[in-house]
């Protein structure tokens, strides 16, 4: 990346950095060449990492640790950002967040595998999205709040019930804030990384850089006349 | 009705009666032509109402009162129900369940509204299918788990997100059932209804025994060459 | 099958008996027990073979041989089927025709190839749509409009654009139909076949009428406030 | 538009220029700023004062009046270009022809009304794909085949099954042509352009130049391990 110059004006955040699907790291990377970036996860290294990394480029970020399926952290997270990034107004939000995939068979799954899987992808983004939406509803400029998928957003297969009600959850949500927010000027979508979610090594596998980075970008800067609300990301090779 | 005359050989357990949906009550009593009949729900007077119906038309049917969300009471009914019906293999189990349908603006939504639709369509379907599927692989005939959705289980709505979260979820676990279970002899089924829920005023609407009673029969005698996983079911007048 | 003895009183017409999918031969010989059956399609063998086997059992049913993919073969066909069942009113319509299905590189695809699909599957349609939903509006008691789809239906895969073409196509026509014929008290529905058309020896596969013979009837059967618009068919071992 | 500077070193082609959904002149004039565009429609006029608009802007355009039901005279207006552009090789192909959008009852319609509709929708698009795809695989860059649909592609509505059978048959050949053309680097796309056919007058309503111009753009720019297959615009304002 070259080096970042233009001092940010507004900020993004993205929670759920580091996770499994390679794609994170690329985006707050380059959501950084125009904003400055709040990085929420659960593991403060690879927050770390990644805001040093934005931040030897010349652009302005930093770490919020932060435990996504509890309320509370949620909200003294935000009420972190925004004494960190002050005057800078909330333009994008990620939500990249996703409890580990696993596959186990339905009779050895415990209620616990689904309550995992609820209170990040389901719970989680409800309250996170509650966070970002009264946000972006105090300034007039409106913005944008992204939900990442996967194949499990759409399909239940065998073995990954617990998942699946998870993701198929979130994009419940995402289609309901989309209308009910989208005529309030505030653009919610719901991008499925296909096929990605499968691979033991993803980031070994996709190779340097070659991710979704800029597919998040482009949805924020939709004219609002062309929004997307739902699209699907995959590699060529991948067999859908 | 007419009489119901012959011994039931065989036992059908739904959960949810007495639900919005105006179906649950009538797909009882056609049930009880065929089969014992176990009804679940929280309330205790819907429960023995439509009990005495239909032991009044000579079947055989008894009440569990039952709190779906809480998988002790779900267990400490299925343990009830083996005892009350000890020789009768259980064949049929509907999941009619649901959290009452509300619209609230997302903003003023609580996390409890998404646990309370969570807990009854996600968690509380898990519970149940764990306990009627090891019923179910316990005898060699198979059998059939059908899940009741609504328009809410394959479209997210402006203030309906809590609701369509929960459905959404549900239709998860149904589509990962289905494929893990099916190959097993297990019919796993999904049934839509589609435009009754927003209605006030459904059993009046609908007029008297016009109803869905049909169809979870249907789907439980389907040939296992021809197994219906998801339809949807609406009055002709419903504009969709 | 038991021996039919009521005289019918309505008509069912089905187009597309010995159609790969195993199910119309079945389909019509359920239908034949409550119904006369007009059995249509191009191959008059066919057709004579289950005329007869409908005959033997006490049935009502006639072959009336017709090219579906010529507006004036199916209008001239109609014009038959009033003339040899005079009185007796049309009740069910069943569009079970399909060009052969097969696999083929795209560039090595002809327009032909295509052309030969659509010609089936969506102007032979809507043609047949078109003579059946005249006949069902001009009585009282309103009538089943039932169109067979495949997995192709609702997935384009690799090397079968030309079919699934067709049969999208023919699904738009369904839906359409639907929302308009619906509020007119006209039940259209669309069934999809899956699995069964990837496979070289249907018949043989699925042994001897295990079919879907009895979706078609109670499609037809339900009561006006509880209409499927779709369902899916499919052999519990199937993957899907 | 800013002057366009760059010396065009591939070739862009457009078929469907000044249809109703307001986007293909601008994505032209987009596409042109990286590329040499080949603008494609029955109407000359309006291929000419596209064409003029992006020579004034300093970019290369030339216009091709062809009728894209017809297999000769897309197969002729294909060599025409390439005598025209001779060295510069293709990159990008837009499908964005349309039969003209017109509400009728069903019963009303003619076969004609379908056949229009097939004839561009599925035929034209047939071909179309036929010469893009030829040509893309004569080079190693590959490169992007993109199709414009509408609400239509995915749900059949009253009065509207001719339009949508082009519609869905067009997704299915879309569908079909990613599955077998992405593993040879060849990206498919599809964009559902929704809410915006039905309006009366839509450039005016859209405002100027707001328009979906960038997404197809940035379908091809995507990385090919991060491809969109399907994705929806429409206005924020819109229901859906």
């Amino acid at each position: 990346m070259s080096k970042i110059t233009k001092l940010p004006t507004a900020l993004a955040i993205i929670v759920g950095v580091g996770h499994g699907t390679g794609s994170a790291g690329d985006s707050s990377i380059n959501l950084a060449r125009s904003y400055a970036v709040a990085l929420l996860a659960r593991s403060k290294d690879k927050l770390e990492q990644i805001s040093r990394e934005i931040q030897t480029k010349g652009g302005t970020a930093d770490s919020f640790p932060c435990d996504v399926s509890s309320e509370q952290s949620i909200k003294s997270t935000f009420r972190a950002i925004k004494t960190r990034f002050d005057k800078i107004p909330l333009r994008v939000a990620v939500f990249n967040s996703s409890s580990s995939f696993q596959m186990k068979p339905f009779l050895e799954s415990s209620r616990d595998d689904l309550e995992t899987s609820l209170n990040v992808s389901v719970l989680g983004a409800f309250s996170f999205a509650q966070s970002v939406l009264s946000e972006l509803l105090s300034h007039q400029e409106g913005g944008s709040l992204i939900f990442t998928g996967a194949t499990a957003s759409i399909r239940g297969s065998a073995n990954v019930g617990c998942f699946a009600a998870g993701k198929f959850g979130l994009r419940a949500l995402s289609q309901s804030l989309a209308r009910e927010f989208g005529p309030k000027g505030i653009h919610v979508a719901h991008v499925i990384i296909d096929g990605v979610i499968d691979t033991p090594n993803v980031t070994e596998w996709l190779g340097p850089a070659k991710t979704s980075d800029t597919a998040y970008v482009h949805l924020h800067q939709q004219d609002k006349n062309c929004w997307t609300q739902e699209l699907d990301l995959r590699p060529c090779h991948e067999k859908f």
